[in-house]
């Protein structure tokens, strides 16, 4: 029986090429993180439903995996709806299940909790390039920490991490969710209206401020008030002297910490950051998820289109698990967009101890082969990485393919 | 709304202290692996529900997670059987997906092909201590090598692992498939009754040269064919004497070159090894999966009862998915019981570069910070783990719980 070959629709196989370079990036982003304390958690790939549809995960909930109930739970004939068959699902992000672990665990958990996860998500999006229904998350979390210390360690943990990796041209723009507020409160618009003028304001970058305008006015919101909110973002530096006009402006409609706080994270991270990344304020900045409390920020390449990573501080969320909010700040890597600029711009990961492959004819006697091998072993431990083979007829072929593989040097061994 | 705080039946969160050792553990075993020249590769966790019940998964099989249909494919109303349902499953071990990969990625691959996968797998097991229904496997495999080195090479790296996490008492016990159904064969033995021969043969270390007289013979299998067998168990060393025993006694029965090449590789690993496990031979030992060809191993630790891995070699299963067979060989560790172990018996993980936590009062000025700021980040440069944090009105928990975490040196920084 010959069986399908192809993986699943929407995921992939992953090839040794792109692995290398995952190994590495995953590598030195776990060593890196726990050089700022951060610890690893982990926890199953597979959820409740229940907190999966628990409306934190916004349109991922549309896009949820859902696994089948087995044994006498599968009441078949008398299941109405998709619900009566299922009662797990396959996670769609890092977040929701940090907030379930951290509920369960909490009092075996340090204070302040720094969390470091890795692992896959999934979700039944549209299959298109570059864009899998399986991926990688990497996650960095503080909960348990009101200061904008959490804010300022995220972002420099992050930042070296790339740096790291080498990624040296970047620029992280950061913004608070209560300026936006303030910012559409003190134009006019009403609380109920917000999220629309977010998730239009959110393509200033795409279409301009010509083309907010004309969508802000399409939903019908009122003309002084679309004008009075693009006017004043006409008037605003990408600096800290953005955030200390906004401060004037909005009084009375942004909380006063606010403005100083976002300062204090912008200076601290300018002082002690190790790479030379660009770092502004940026008050058009949205990020999607409504859950956002406080500063959010995004990082993107320079030299390249779109997001690498970002995020922010959710200080009302485990609240929804526990009862008890719990401030919270996280910063998320987009680790398949990362490896996919470095595949695409064949990056190299950095040579070890050297790699050296041995041919061996195969008709070598077996003390012969046996001394090679303990050659190979002690090559091995002093850190060399070394491929042992039989040799074939075609030896051509085979070491253009270990040349391939990075063995440079090959050594051919044969019968006395 | 309060939501489930444990996790899904079966599975586990995993908290920060077995995090540390699974993560080392799994660097150790990477690092090991590339060294004797094994590449990384990755399937999707989801697969082919087609492919997962082809019958190379065994008992498997009836464990899958399957994953319901999506969209308009999912009729629920037409459905009649849970197959209708389903589209997907997650995959119950590394095996059957490697099998898949080659087949589809073959002639992109380097020949033989030498493979290292780290992966999640699930099993709907009834839940039970220490097992779980997602758990980690870690496999390497070698497919397209037909001579032994393939086995040589599996059992060096996997006992070098061994030995590079701390372990240093184990056994690997080593057969072969044709040596089994020789054996049972000269006995008298039918072939259709090879299987449940070996089952019961297999308990051997659990009820003794007895328990599986009197199984035998429960079975109805003719007395002077399990005397004939169990005579000859009795009669074999656990070296390569009792190979060479097995080679006369067994002529005609036993292929010429199978007591050669398992002779072959218990020499050859003995001269190799840089750890000072033992390596028996062990006429009992079956190995569960019926697909296994060739020579089959298994690790033990001399101190804990148990399998902590095992593999073998498997020169038919590719054919399956493929029309054209292709040798294969892999080694599978038990990295679940591994940390098990390690985590019983307070392993430690090797220490960095140092480790210091910072607890700076809530007071200070954004200066001040900064400047810790600067410090903490030059530290971490040089490879030190630095764990920043604001000092709590209860300090001495906060150094305790920095404590536990393994910082020792706790510097306290106070406003001017």
């Amino acid at each position: 029986m010959q069986l399908k070959k192809k993986p699943i629709t929407g995921m992939k196989d992953i090839l040794p090429k792109e692995m290398e370079i995952r190994d590495y990036v995953l590598s030195v982003m776990k060593d890196t993180y726990k050089k700022f304390g951060f610890v690893s958690m982990e926890t199953p790939c597979v959820e409740h439903l229940e907190n999966l549809n628990s409306k934190s995960g916004g349109e991922n909930e549309k896009l949820i995996f859902k696994i089948l109930k087995r044994g006498e739970k599968l009441k078949l004939e008398e299941a109405k709806t998709e619900a009566d068959l299922v009662d797990g699902g396959l996670r769609y992000d890092l977040t929701v299940p940090l907030c379930r672990y951290y509920a369960n665990h909490q009092s075996e958990l340090p204070s302040p909790f720094k969390a470091l996860q890795t692992g896959n998500v999934w979700r039944a999006d549209r299959p298109q390039r570059g864009r899998y229904r399986q991926f990688m998350q990497c996650d960095i979390d503080i909960l348990g920490e009101t200061s904008n210390i959490a804010e300022i360690e995220l972002i420099l943990a992050t930042s070296t991490f790339l740096g790291k990796v080498g990624f040296k041209k970047f620029t992280i723009r950061i913004n608070d969710r209560r300026i936006l507020k303030a910012m559409a409160a003190y134009s006019g618009f009403e609380e109920k209206d917000y999220d629309t003028v977010f998730i239009i304001l959110d393509k200033m970058d795409k279409i301009g401020i010509e083309g907010v305008a004309s969508e802000l006015e399409k939903e019908g919101f009122d003309e002084e008030a679309v004008k009075k909110y693009l006017t004043l973002f006409a008037n605003i530096s990408n600096d800290i002297k953005g955030i200390e006009f906004l401060k004037e402006k909005l009084e009375g409609f942004l909380p006063d910490d606010v403005s100083g706080g976002l300062i204090h994270i912008m200076n601290s991270v300018d002082k002690a950051k190790q790479s030379s990344f660009g770092l502004v304020f940026d008050p058009t900045l949205v990020r999607g998820m409504s859950y956002y409390t406080g500063p959010i920020f995004e990082i993107t390449m320079d030299d390249f289109g779109g997001s690498v990573g970002g995020g922010g501080r959710y200080d009302e969320m485990i609240g929804k698990f526990t009862g008890q909010n719990v401030p919270a700040c996280g910063f998320s890597i987009g680790f398949e967009r990362i490896v996919m600029l470095m595949l695409e711009h064949d990056f190299s990961v950095p040579k070890g101890m050297g790699k050296r492959a041995y041919l061996v004819e195969k008709k070598v006697s077996d003390e012969k082969m046996q001394e090679v091998l303990m050659k190979a072993m002690a090559e091995r431990a002093e850190g060399m990485e070394i491929s042992l083979n039989i040799m074939k007829k075609n030896k051509k072929f085979q070491k253009e393919q270990l040349e391939a593989e990075g063995y440079t040097e090959i050594v051919e061994i044969f019968a006395d």
